[in-house]
């Protein structure tokens, strides 16, 4: 029932999108400025970073959909726009550019930036792009792939999905354009991701499914172990596709939890794979804890552990930092009980068994660990909760990238 | 009344050293057997690595200072002995080894192993190398660098240091030797430290001095976020010069703390500038906190951030990252009060005032972060209280270092 479907965040009925090139990168090859806008208003549901330096987009944005609803989306990338003195400003002024051009409320657009922190952001390149981009508005797979590709900084491939589901009958869909790819450690929400549905649900239960999903999701995430300031989940639905709005638990709810899920992991496992530097996806599933917390704190440990990380760049089945990883991850756990695999399209090896080494060949651990996608799979314990997380490797690349992001 | 003096866990009167290689590592050129001891019966306290995931040489030394005393250590490098069916056997045999060399009771040795977790040790190298190591026990600077150089892991220089100061009215020395430096997150403990002292000191006293000291030496100390399962510090001291028993708080047992700090914030220096694949050693300040768990959480979430690493490693004076490492840092804290400005041997230079940017020469920030040692000085308010961390740079060497580590 639940179907991947073609037009990311254009795919539900009802939205356009559209990204261009204003002006705020120098690079005139990258896009730099992307636009999401309903037909209709929408119900909003929106989860922000926890750091405690917040990007002045977020003040704004969470002024705008107090009230539970937004019709529109502007994100800029190429300056973060956060730590400047003018920063509420500036955010405010993208909000009323959206209506200038739109016709839309200014207290109905989500503001987001993404790029350098600490540098003026100038209004004028967004200004004198406003025309090109609301002109440009359009449904269809490759606009949601412009907003998609105006949102990127180091990311190197463009992250859309979509599918389609039913509730109350009816055929909903939902889809969503993100960004990464450093700085990637969200913390009740990732860096930038846009959500669209035309499933018609109250804004009180879209928060409740998004509040509840990132925890399975983008909360088991990491790149670098640093929770951006400017992270920032926005979930509108536009009801278009008839369904009886959703506004309590049941099975419509469950269905379109499903399909939010689907879209958050897919996002996971994009954002991940394209993490800074990246070679290889490494996803840690933890089975037979005691608990949903021990199981994902020790999922989340083994994918942010650097030395993890950079044995998996090497493809060196050095299990023993596994765990390590997971001995001062914080879950309860009995360090005797463990076993650990690796896993890839290769095959699977057994490396630990009870805490202790087993003999393995490592030519064949080479060849699994050498794979674009490896799993390390945990088993903790008789308890019967698990956890998924998602990570990359750590490369020379990672470092050359952060080592003069700058200039 | 402190002063730095030669010699090392030599440098106090009645402690003989040695280190040999052995043949645990494959290359003859690198030492690989340690042992330290002092010719009468020690008061001893040791604080441990907190993963749950423990070496077993920490399970048999818990065991053996339980009754607050011991003689000697001995450590061997090229083999955590963690993970192993037959660890805890081992590291048994490694004291009786001891006992057997020098007389002094199994039960009275300290023991600990580094390198490589899961792969099982042999005793027979140990066992064989025994006669040379204790044969050559001395006391003499070279022999204490002998134990620091065996001790060593992915370490490029070898770590001892030595003060002497005056507890009742007697001149005192104490001296350590430490290992890093990868897998550098020490949480209640370091890697491996093994501190000797002269100054006669009650056990109990011992423990409370080095358990409030590693909260402000070692807990702020990160290269890689990573808590090894074999941490250990140790203290000895025998009481050879002669002052009456530090029993109870006091001025004698300040002045005993003073040169304790002394020695472990040289080591914590010493660790972090030889970090793994380390350019820089980078210390971060934070003065101006409501509380010391505030500037804590501040200053080690700075260095301990793989962006800020990464960006002191590029000479690139990326200050956001700073102010986004303290917004996630769990320290309460005003964004809007914090001042930030880099500082080294080639001068000082403010990049941001109340949580704003303010213009500076990139040339000039170029200058200041090209130096070997870098200093984040961070106020973020009108608190009383400061902190001190240390860290390191992340490089190229450090992922080259990692990715392939076993073999």
């Amino acid at each position: 029932m639940l179907k991947e479907i073609e037009g990311g965040v254009c795919a539900p009925d009802g939205f356009q999108a559209n990204g261009i090139h204003c002006g705020i990168r120098k690079n005139r090859e990258k896009k730099d400025l992307a636009l999401i806008v309903s037909d209709v208003r929408c119900n909003v549901a929106c989860v922000y970073t926890t750091n405690l330096v917040k990007g002045a987009p977020i003040l704004v944005t969470q002024k705008n959909v107090a009230d539970g609803h937004a019709q529109a989306v502007i994100v800029n990338s190429g300056n973060a726009n956060t730590c400047n003195a003018d920063g509420v400003e500036i955010a405010e002024e993208m909000c009323r550019l959206v209506e200038a051009h739109t016709g839309i409320p200014a207290t109905d657009v989500v503001v987001a930036s993404t790029g350098v922190i600490g540098q003026p952001l100038s209004v004028a390149p967004i200004a004198g792009g406003m025309p090109e981009l609301c002109a440009g508005l359009a449904r269809s797979a490759r606009n949601s792939a412009a907003a998609a590709e105006a949102i990127m900084t180091t990311d190197t491939v463009q992250k859309q999905i979509a599918f389609s589901f039913t509730a109350g009958g009816k055929v909903c869909r939902i889809g969503a354009v993100c960004k990464g790819v450093g700085m990637i450690c969200p913390n009740m929400a990732t860096m930038l991701m846009f959500i669209t549905t035309d499933c018609a649900i109250s804004s009180a239960m879209l928060q409740k499914a998004i509040a509840s999903d990132v925890k399975k999701s983008l909360n088991m995430l990491s790149v670098d172990r640093d929770t951006s300031t400017n992270d920032t989940l926005c979930v509108m639905s536009n009801g278009r596709a008839g369904n009886a709005e959703i506004a309590a638990p049941g099975k419509d709810f469950n269905a379109f939890c499903r399909a939010l899920h689907a879209v958050t992991v897919a996002m996971c496992r994009k954002l991940a794979a394209d993490g800074e530097g990246a070679t290889r996806l490494i996803e840690c599933r933890v089975t037979g804890a005691g608990s949903v917390k021990d199981a994902r704190l020790a999922a989340k440990s083994v994918v942010s552990s650097d030395l993890v990380k950079a044995a998996m760049f090497g493809a060196d089945a050095n299990w023993g930092r596994v765990l390590c990883a997971l001995g001062y991850s914080g879950a309860v756990l009995d360090p005797d009980q463990i076993d650990v695999d690796f896993c890839s399209e290769a095959g699977r090896i057994a490396v630990c068994r009870g805490g202790r080494g087993v003999p393995f060949s490592e030519e064949k651990a080479k060849e699994v660990l050498s794979q674009k996608e490896v799993d390390i799979c945990v088993h903790v314990g008789d308890g019967r909760y698990r956890a998924t997380a998602w990570g990359c490797d750590l490369t020379y690349d990672y470092v050359k990238i952060n080592g003069d992001y700058r200039t």
